[in-house]
């Protein structure tokens, strides 16, 4: 029990500091860039003003203004809306942004405009980058049991054999998942955001949850939309959650192929990773085979474990 | 020996089939964008002619004009190229894209415009994002021996104890991977983008290789680019090789974690991967434990593994 309040009280300071970084970020981004967001804001205005006052529009003029108007709009300064307009690098835009860099989605609906903003994102994703992965791991770990293991035993309870009783669980899993991750999110976003159709909140979701972030839609980008800020953080609460899932969809299939066998036929490291010794050239083994590297004895310490190489298999055979 | 050239067979077949793939999406995306491009593209010159044509601009229109240009720069149609200019989903600019969206790496430089196009970029990504993952990981297992534990056994021959010898060599990997994944190519693309400083090389080389992929800079989007088709085929084998490079750094990451005790600090799974029984509430833990899940299975086999839960660490201090 020790342990277990040990392990959550952990979990708990992970996501904790996680939501501090995400602060911490959001602070210094917002300072870094929303100066120079609004020098560039207050610049468009002006070069808007000039290009209506002059007399008459020709070619070359047109082309000046729009190389300007479409490098702006690169950084997500947009002539359109007047410079009263919402920022994108206000405290809760710039959390998005900062979530967007350490989750590896990147949608780049706005990106640093100064070279100490991209510099930051170095520095930021550097540390946060690794950070969400462990508090990710760390979530995902913790839902194990609950999700996968006490699932799986259920169904064997119920009289299914062990193989396919994860087969099925897998199945129900990634419905679920379907279910509550991209269907039911894709409603919403679709009913939210005007312009978007059902089909482009399902290509939002997968195309987020993947980590891919493509950027053509990103949720809360429309001007004047209301509770900007509560929406913001809930499309955060949804991605960080939406990836736990990913990750957690992820490693029970990885699992469900050990036990099957399929990491062993395609011959990539199983769930419990153990190095293949058949891909050393023997020139190399002979070489190195006395040798007691930490790595290599690690991989000795753990050739006990596989009669034949399947231990899954055994004790599903016997169970 | 048998083993080891299935093995490689087994490699090449993967890395192939990679290729094919890219050129299947290359070819799929290019036939169902490039004409909605082109009729964009040509929409967009009339468009502009017409603005040119009033005889006197007002903000109305300017503002209407405006809205159409920014729309269509988000599909990646410029109005300031002529429409003669190449574009965005010719077959080598497609395989980009195609790259982008397996690799998770989502620049969104340039977006589908269609729904045909979204929804195959959801099936494509559906397919080609677990193949990677599955073909990196194989490349990767295969560079374990001679970039991970062959260096690390020559490091303990050389005198050096086994535990510092594992970080000595992740230092050295480290910055072998800095030169010659980040300040190199760096170099190179500040050369060739005539608009990159080093700054912004080092920026999109980390961004890319963190598969954040913003896509404020993205190579070989500059008008008139020579040789552009080998220019984009050579970024994209520098994605991949980075990407696997970075995978190999995290593995090794892990492992020498695992090595220094560090993962089961933080009770996160180590590189063979094992559950952490603590997690689980007593309750639970009687309810089931009786039960032949195999998954659960799976653990009990490996217990016996771990006298103190740290194999390596007492391989270690008999070495």
């Amino acid at each position: 029990m020790h342990s277990v309040g040990k392990s959550w009280l952990l979990l708990t300071g992970f996501v904790l500091f996680y939501i501090i970084y995400l602060l911490f970020g959001a602070l210094v981004f917002s300072s870094i860039e929303r100066p120079v967001e609004d020098k560039l804001r207050h610049d468009m205005e002006t070069l808007k003003q000039q290009f209506l006052n002059q007399s008459c529009v020709n070619a070359a003029s047109l082309e000046l203004f729009l190389v300007k108007v479409l490098s702006a709009n690169k950084y997500g300064v947009s002539v359109l809306r007047n410079s009263s307009g919402a920022s994108n690098w206000d405290l809760t835009s710039s959390m998005f942004f900062a979530n967007t860099l350490v989750t590896t989605v990147g949608y780049g609906h706005t990106t640093p405009l100064s070279d100490t903003g991209k510099a930051f994102s170095i520095l930021y994703a550097l540390i946060g980058v690794p950070f969400t992965m462990l508090v990710l791991t760390a979530c995902v770990q913790r839902l194990m049991y609950p999700l996968v293991l006490a699932p799986v035993g259920l169904l064997q309870r119920s009289g299914m054999e062990p193989r396919p009783a994860t087969v099925v669980h897998f199945v129900l899993l990634l419905v679920l998942v379907v279910l509550c991750f991209f269907i039911a999110p894709a409603a919403v976003f679709s009913a939210v955001e005007l312009s978007w159709s059902f089909l482009d909140g399902i290509y939002f979701c997968f195309i987020s949850l993947c980590t891919i972030g493509l950027g053509d839609f990103v949720p809360g980008t429309q001007p004047g939309q209301r509770n900007k800020q509560l929406y913001q953080v809930s499309v955060m609460v949804y991605l960080f959650v939406g990836l736990m899932m990913m990750y957690l969809l992820l490693r029970t299939f990885h699992k469900m192929a050990d036990l099957h066998g399929l990491t062993t036929f395609l011959q990539l490291p199983r769930c419990e990773e153990s190095e293949q010794d058949d891909d050393r050239e023997p020139i190399m083994e002979n070489k190195y085979e006395d040798q007691a590297s930490p790595y290599v004895t690690e991989k000795a310490a753990s050739k006990p474990l596989e009669p034949g190489s399947q231990p899954s298999y055994n004790t599903i055979n016997k169970g």
